[in-house]
């Protein structure tokens, strides 16, 4: 019945697991899958590559065992797959970073799990020709699973460790990397893949689609270790998670750029171009105080130039400890207030994960 | 950028037409589209046939201006894909039934057109065939865009008007039918009609892909007048929107019918089989007290059996005044305690549509 009900601490990679071994399909893949556990993904509405197509976390849950203020254990929805009847409160919780309770199980929805998905990369000279690229797929109405890109510093930092079996590995002059999949029934993820071709090609260097298993797997193992290669270019970084709306994603690398150069530190971004969605990073030696103080500077500025943007601190890790304080200076007073109020009514005795998401 | 703002009283056939003039989608499809405006359809997060695919109105909403207690307005996320900043209030207020504020308007995410939409329909002897056939669409692991179904009485009401160009009109002995739509490229559309029609086959008096636009559009003029034409009947009717979870759907059409039988009244019953969401009807002459009271008792007892199996008592059309006293029957006391204190904190004054959906 394309459902599964799952205790708060099975990880990711289990719940994907489970659905795969029965045909079925869940779709949110936030990058620590292996590590995370579907409790975590719901507290923070986790997202993932494949967002762009099949929405985050929170689009899954259809509903929640959650223990509340006072300690009772209560069921938010269940499996039916529509309710209207009460308030949405499994969507409240979704997201809430574990400060209004605690989620001890979900329902989970699923879908049949299409027959294919194949990546296809595609490289550019600089970040204008990749991110004009990354418009077209929208203006031309296509739909791949995934759209993703990685700047110039992404994909310096790991260039070394890119297959040379894929595309002959990176090109000379590659500055901007494009990952789409073209997904679903094997003749539709052809259309699709042709389609894509012909709109990723203008202004590529290269591009490839990627439909053998061993090759897939070498490009994912490769993408799941960017960010460990972008630590290592200076041992440490300070890594956000910014979203704007999506046709202001071109300006928010540039952003990122620009706030890096003024900052004196090495950055990049990479991350879910489709949801406007970026890891703008400051590369920093974690050792050094005054890079860390720089970085943190660095942080704030890109923050405030996001909301410029019309855009937010957090599109999938959450505010957590560290950018609690951007919440006031996103929302306007009046949202503040609600969202306030909500946590006092959920959490009058501040117990719950106290100091994050929203101070109180 | 795939992406619309609309005022609350756009109709939400004003939204379907401006996405696909512009080569997009906006789903969701209640059956009161061309009247219902989509503020109406955010506050009580309409579903519609596409639903089983493409997800209820509030997945489609990525931000919301709202009008809160005191009189103030509130922008609720906006054009950005993803931000969890936040909590969720847009998804809180998504369903509310106007009981927590006013909606004014909304920023609605799209998708591109699919290129065809062929719907093609089944007609079975009986109820077990035909919901034994929706089980396998589940179990073969096929993705429709809408699986819907119609009971017997429901057939039997809108038979005369049903086009005799499909399928050669409704076959002699046909008691159960079943709608479904393939769609997406032609290709795989093509494809997904071909597994259809192997997995609704089986069983089947009749089985039709209906892939001409004039006679897509007769089947669905046909399918939007069932409700009057059930309506016809009797010249009166009391219509519920139960849902339950869809491994449950045979049992609660059979709920139906044994409710209506023991209240000595014709009933009927259609819907959204894929969703387990059921328009189960009480054909009744509106002037003769004695049917609309034993209407009532009948709508209880169908509530009554609808909790017992796992369900709802609205899957898409809210509470109301009529079904408000169904919520405290549904939710466990310290749920509805978590409702009602949401619902004071929004609206301590009472002044958002009192007495609906939650009564305080």
């Amino acid at each position: 019945v394309w459902r599964m009900r799952v205790q708060a601490g099975v990880t990711t990679g289990r719940v994907q697991q489970a659905a795969r071994e029965n045909g079925l399909f869940y779709p949110p893949d936030p990058g620590a899958a292996e590590q995370s556990q579907i409790g975590g993904n719901i507290a923070c509405n986790a997202g993932g590559p494949h967002s762009f197509k099949y929405g985050v976390t929170g689009d899954w849950v259809t509903g929640l065992e959650v223990v509340v203020s006072g300690g009772r254990r209560v069921r938010l929805g269940g499996a039916t797959r529509k309710d209207v009847a009460p308030y949405d409160l499994t969507a409240l919780f979704t997201g809430s970073e574990g400060t209004l309770g605690i989620i001890v199980a979900a329902s989970l929805r699923l879908i049949p799990a299409p027959e294919v998905a194949w990546p296809m990369i595609a490289f550019y000279p600089d970040t204008a020709s990749g991110s004009a690229a990354i418009r077209r797929v929208y203006e031309h109405g296509l739909q791949p699973a995934i759209l993703e890109y990685l700047d110039q510093g992404a994909l310096a930092a790991s260039a070394a460790a890119f297959p040379a079996t894929l595309a002959g590995g990176v090109p000379l002059g590659a500055a901007f990397l494009v990952i789409v999949e073209a997904d679903g029934t094997r003749s539709s993820a052809r259309d699709l893949a042709s389609d894509l071709t012909e709109t990723l090609g203008e202004g590529a260097l290269a591009i490839q689609l990627i439909d053998s298993a061993p090759a897939i797997r070498e490009l994912w193992r490769w993408r799941n270790g960017v960010s460990f290669s972008v630590r290592a270019v200076r041992g440490g970084k300070m890594s956000e998670d910014v979203a704007v709306p999506v046709e202001r994603l071109a300006e928010a690398i540039e952003l990122t750029d620009r706030v890096g150069r003024e900052s004196g530190l090495a950055t990049c971004s990479w991350g879910h171009a489709g949801d406007g969605n970026l890891h703008s990073s400051f590369l920093v030696d974690a050792g050094d105080p005054a890079e860390v103080a720089a970085a943190a500077r660095a942080a704030e500025t890109l923050f405030a130039g996001v909301r410029a943007l019309g855009g937010t601190a957090s599109g999938e890790h959450g505010l957590g400890l560290v950018k609690v304080a951007q919440l006031p200076l996103q929302l306007g007073a009046e949202e503040m207030r609600l969202q306030t109020a909500v946590k006092r009514l959920f959490d009058p005795d501040n117990l719950f994960n106290p100091g994050k998401k929203i101070a109180i």
